[in-house]
């Protein structure tokens, strides 16, 4: 298992193995313990082994990902890294999905730096599009 | 400005700020630092500054709201602290609104704990409604 000596090694194998579909190197980029946790939209927030089964089907599957990432932000907290990204996806053969936020938070151990936290948050709708019923300030807090 | 001596302070005064519409015990609860992010859905990623104004629309709102906070899970990570919640907010005479994930990180300072990220996420639709277009996993990454 590789150790990742910053967050940022740590987040760069993370979108590659997702690219890669490989869920072992997927495994080793999260921390081994129970904290992890995924938070999709739409989806049951995910804690501890259950983000690993949870990620099987999307390693599982057989399309090439091309999987682009822009860094907005870096916080740097001690033994913790907070990047925020936006990602876009690509799949061969489809129209390309509107990107999304992520949010993914590193945690350092004596073995390096691993992945506690991943969360994709929709982003603004393009200009004139319809904004969709969830938007604050009602679902602010 | 109060300093609050464990995540959970700065928590409940957080949801506190807000249903009493108090934008200043808010700012208070925001570390004060270009670091601070607020990450909602459909809008765009707010990073300093912009979070407090961002925010003021909602601080200046009339109609008393009540928000029902549910602890999900804490991570304790050194001088960081993250909480995942699910949030209820009632107003008076509306129909009640799904309920919304929320990640609140907290960091340690010389000054006691305050928060650094806040982001909702919404929540599974209940069964048998419509599931939207945005789930995983063509979304996942």
């Amino acid at each position: 298992m590789p150790d990742f000596p910053t967050a940022q090694d740590a987040e760069d194998a993370f979108y590659d193995a997702i690219e890669e579909r490989d869920p072992e190197r997927l495994r080793a980029v999260w921390e081994d313990s129970p904290d992890i946790a995924c938070l999709l939209p739409m989806q049951p927030l995910l804690i501890g082994e259950r983000v690993h089964d949870a990620l099987a089907p999307v390693m599982s599957g057989e399309i090439p990902l091309d999987i682009q990432v822009r860094h907005l932000r870096w916080v740097n907290a001690g033994d913790v890294a907070i990047h925020y990204v936006e990602e876009r996806v690509h799949l061969p053969g489809r129209p390309p999905q509107p990107p999304v936020y992520a949010t993914n938070v590193f945690r350092r151990s004596a073995t390096g730096w691993h992945l506690i936290l991943h969360q994709n948050a929709p982003t603004p709708p393009p200009p004139g599009a319809m904004a969709g019923g969830m938007g604050p300030p009602g679902g602010m807090a």
